[in-house]
């Protein structure tokens, strides 16, 4: 089955969890944030962090599908919480996230607070719920999730520094960007059975290259091609390699991250499979004039 | 150990994996951030969740004294994330909470949000590192939390219930209210070995008592008393048993639900001490004026 198939597929099986699955009689749920569930995951962006969990899993041997899937599908829920929770008034202020209205603007505030929270207890739901299949391994992926999640070393910390007069800029981006990528190449390998840590740096050079992408994206796209504001690195004067080195700068930052990623990949049956991921993974991550430059 | 002991510790010690254990070299938390969860869990209110939780515990053998306690901090480390999101502006808009000002008020709106969200995957977070106790019952803590935390029946598709421009009563009680004591008696059965379902109904009855308390409580304390704004039901027009049906019919109301909580208490070695502590939750339920006739 084609990788999208597999995590569209684990994606909407979650939500449906989340809807309706009752133990209580009579038990029925609210159906506008039942709704919203639905809305914040749907359509899809580019599912990247998934994509890199289940290539992975597969360079591992994959032995446990079911395990891989519900993995999958528990990091964008994490995700896609994570993007409704930033784009609320107190943070980001967006109206706008992947061509419509964010959560906040189409239901409500409220609905868009619990939205997030209950993707994030639906993240750790489902894998709990998988455990039938390996429960050590079940337990590992939770445990993976939840310290790329919370604090003190997850996205929450990396939104958490934000708030910090003086940021340590290596512990925000780690977090911010970096975490839920190690999240997903850790969560991979444990998915099929093997031992997280030499997976670590894969994922943390990805969401560094993943950073300077965004950057460019940032500073070189407009609004529609992004499907949420441009520029605003520059308006909310975060950090960013664009005004730090420069496009062309930032564009070789990205190629010698990206030539790291793939020198760190462990030894594994289907490393130069999951070397050439990186790769596809790299065009897609960057705007059309500078993607060529930096796919190599 | 007396139970406060035990929780208090407990939640200390959740606390602090929160605040700083990481695993990447050089990782530090963002230090607001870190101290807005211990502001949030502290000083304690009566810490009934937990404590009916190690009650049922006990009265089921307790002999994963850790596990219990775990489990029992996880429950709090939930309420309190669904305290401080319900403070929130976008919600009841407190300005106090327990006597001190809140998360958003103290610190800001977004670590007000990443607050809650980061005790939330703590809760999560502590129960797989519980799981070298016994990692069946680890997942099954974590399933029935989660089944009781999020969407379609959790405390989370409580609050969604008040979007709801036609609510389902029954379930929006359940869910709002209900939802964490069911939590709190199924978990104690299972962190000592012991099946959840048939404490269900315990779970569930001692949730109505304290919806009916908490109404009790609104229209006859003062804010000074509550530590937060009182007569709130009436201001947001929420249904509440004293407009429905009279303090003296409340107090009735409350009677009856504890009878039928207490007769519902499955066979167990503990049966009796767990009755006398239903009855002393009861009390202490109850604000000072009506607390002798409710504690019958």
């Amino acid at each position: 089955m084609a990788l999208e198939t597999r995590i569209e597929s684990a994606i909407a099986k979650a939500i449906a969890i989340g809807q309706t699955n009752c133990s209580d009689v009579g038990c029925v749920a609210p159906p506008r944030l039942a709704s919203a569930l639905e809305y914040a995951v749907t359509p899809g962006g580019a599912r990247i962090r998934p994509t890199i969990l289940l290539s992975v899993a597969m360079a591992c041997g994959d032995d446990k599908p079911v395990l891989s899937d519900t993995a999958a599908a528990a990091l964008e829920l994490i995700h896609c919480a994570s993007l409704v929770h930033d784009d609320l008034p107190a943070f980001d202020d967006a109206d706008m996230r992947r061509g419509k209205p964010t959560i906040h603007i189409a239901y409500n505030e409220p609905l868009a607070v619990l939205c997030g929270d209950s993707l994030i207890v639906l993240a750790f739901d489902i894998l709990a719920r998988a455990a039938d299949e390996d429960p050590r391994r079940a337990l590992a992926l939770i445990r993976s999730l939840a310290a790329r999640t919370g604090m003190p070393q997850g996205i929450c910390a990396g939104q958490g520094w934000e708030s910090e007069e003086s940021v340590n800029l290596a512990a925000y981006h780690r977090a911010k960007t970096g975490a839920l990528f190690i999240a997903a190449t850790q969560m991979g390998a444990i998915a099929a059975g093997q031992e997280p840590e030499p997976w670590t740096e894969l994922g943390a050079r990805i969401g560094e290259a993943f950073q300077v992408a965004d950057d460019l994206r940032d500073a070189l796209c407009d609004a529609e091609t992004l499907g949420k504001p441009a520029g605003q690195d520059v308006v909310h004067e975060r950090p960013s390699a664009v005004t730090e080195m420069g496009v062309e700068g930032a564009i070789q930052h990205l190629r010698d991250i990206l030539s790291g990623a793939i020198a760190s990949i462990p030894s594994c049956p289907g490393e130069a499979q999951l070397a050439e991921m990186v790769r596809r993974t790299a065009q897609r991550m960057v705007p059309a004039a500078p993607a060529d430059k930096a796919g190599a």
